[in-house]
């Protein structure tokens, strides 16, 4: 790593593209000025938005392309159309050749994971990737994986999420030993399937010195930051975030509607109003911004589609964090650790392929 | 079905046994006058409650146990002990019996779905059952089901859900043809697991005159209400339903420490009252109270452990709904115009046995 974090962005990405993307990079360089950037697209555009932003100007390099990846192909027409050519590619390739030390794209999910996997492969020892995101809880915020990038999953694969998301909440909270916990259910007599169960029984065997290992952690208990790190396989990881993201959205709808029904309580919504914005920060799904791509020989982050330059700057931050504080070093170091019992036989169905 | 509908209640079910039990059933008594209980348990306890709502006494019977299932016992201690003498299994022995038409118990899930197979078996065509809910959205209420009674399972259980489900739907929501949709992640090209697809492959040839299906639904769309009927397997079910209760628990929690921090907040609180109270009723647990195990030959309800008496009213109102409205006899002619076709390989792995 050089001294100055150096972050490649698809410029293109998302449903704003250069106009979220250019701005949202200036907010981070602000956060972090040691940060440059190499921007993929279209020059014109990128170009255009970069004379708003001189300071970001003056640390940024562009590198033009015609060739965008749409937020509806799908990862193989992503693959195809846009494989060496699309800015999508580009910025990945530059993580590949060592030019950058991360990439960050708004692009759409799929397709930039089939073209991460692609370009920069799995670490040894990690037959999956997986997609770590930021959940904020009430006891502060935990690392959450695998929210969709491969469906189910043996004990061997729950390990490695559980070595990778302990690395990710080191790095991201600066904690020393954070807690992992394996989400399960709780209505039955046997917790859970099998693999969960067996994945329990390496993990405490393990009883590695970079996590702690506590044991199953319901639905409910991800909010209440029953652990640093959940781990989960894809498809269950991805409905509870959704369903959390459903719920949030939900009753901020309810409050709205409830606020201003009557007299009293619109009065009431302005006496409270920064009560209101305190709770609204707390629920800014732009600051959990950035699932982190685990898993492959390089650091790629993914931010929403359709978020704000603020969401895309805390997403870009993610990135800066992962760089600086070496989250691929740290996996490497507790997967060498384990020994070579990392790995297993890949049971685990891909979802991107 | 006789005239009243003949409610089985375990009495010592839950954390506060007879003492929520017995007002809860009162409150539900004056909903639905055309009601009848059979109470089971400690009758010194029962009957000093029911001292004090005479009019529910007047429409009770009590038979006396001394064996209680703790909210501690699994699955299999339950049964060794309780079964036969317990108030748990004699409620549902009730229904079995044709005493009763419904059983309504607070206890542990574990246990109760234990006694309540062994004791009512699983309905021809059903291998596994299920359990479903009442799910409240911005487009008003769903059913969501499996919430756990079974993990895993192929397309032919996703099928017999999406049948029962439906069923239940039309019976507590009074509609003609609810519409059908299958939990699934939107992240990758191919969605879900292959019994996802198959499923959703066989629900579209089916077109029931019973239900809609209208294709997939993600964790984010439960509470937008996409569909009428949410279908999952238990495991992913039980983490969306946890998830959402945590994350409903979160802001509200979130809420209250912001309307308190200022005096500014704390009179806009004031004002706002009704628009607070407004808002705790739309996200009241109790009324989404009662989880009902469908596929057994009788219907038993599942209260919350934890609920007041006002929540337990709601469950005996749900049980109410099921047998006024005839849900049995709903499944069992969608199955039936459905073939032989349900059933299919008994491939799910049970989570309670």
């Amino acid at each position: 790593m050089s001294q100055k974090v150096r972050i490649a962005l698809d410029a293109m990405g998302g449903d704003f593209g250069a106009s979220v993307v250019v701005p949202g990079a200036a907010i981070s360089l602000t956060r972090h000025p040691d940060s440059e950037f190499l921007l993929f697209g279209d020059s014109a555009l990128i170009n255009k938005q970069l004379d708003l932003h001189p300071a970001l100007q003056k640390v940024s390099r562009v590198f033009h392309t015609d060739i965008a990846v749409s937020m509806h192909d799908k990862p193989s027409q992503a693959l195809r159309r846009g494989r060496k050519v699309s800015s999508m590619w580009l910025a990945i390739e530059a993580v590949k050749k060592g030019e950058a030390d991360v990439a960050v794209s708004a692009g759409n999910t799929g397709a930039l994971m089939a073209m991460a996997r692609f370009c920069l492969r799995t670490l040894p020892g990690i037959d999956r990737p997986a997609i770590a995101a930021i959940w904020p809880t009430i006891r502060g915020d935990s690392v959450v994986l695998d929210l969709g990038a491969t469906i189910g999953g043996d004990a061997e694969h729950l390990k490695a999420l559980a070595v990778m998301g302990s690395a990710m909440a080191s790095v991201l909270f600066d904690l020393e030993r954070p807690t992992v916990g394996l989400l399960n259910i709780g209505v039955e007599e046997i917790k859970g399937g099998e693999e969960i169960r067996a994945a329990a029984e390496l993990l405490r065997e393990m009883n590695s010195p970079q996590f702690e290992f506590i044991g199953f952690v319901e639905g409910d208990g991800i909010g209440k930051g029953a652990a640093d790190v959940i781990v989960s396989e894809g498809f269950s990881g991805n409905i509870a975030l959704k369903a959390a993201e459903g719920t949030a959205r939900q009753i901020s709808e309810y409050l709205k509607a409830a606020m201003s029904r009557t007299w009293r309580s619109k009065i009431g919504y302005l006496f409270a109003r920064e009560a209101f914005r305190s709770l609204r920060d707390k629920m800014d799904p732009n600051k959990s911004n950035g699932g982190v791509f685990l898993g492959l020989n390089g650091v790629v982050v993914k931010s929403h589609g359709g978020t704000s330059a603020d969401g895309f700057a805390y997403a870009v931050d993610v990135g800066y964090d992962m760089v600086r504080y070496d989250l691929l070093n740290k996996i490497n170091q507790t997967l060498n650790r384990g020994g070579g019992a990392l790995g297993g036989t890949p049971t685990a169905r891909e979802a991107v392929s």
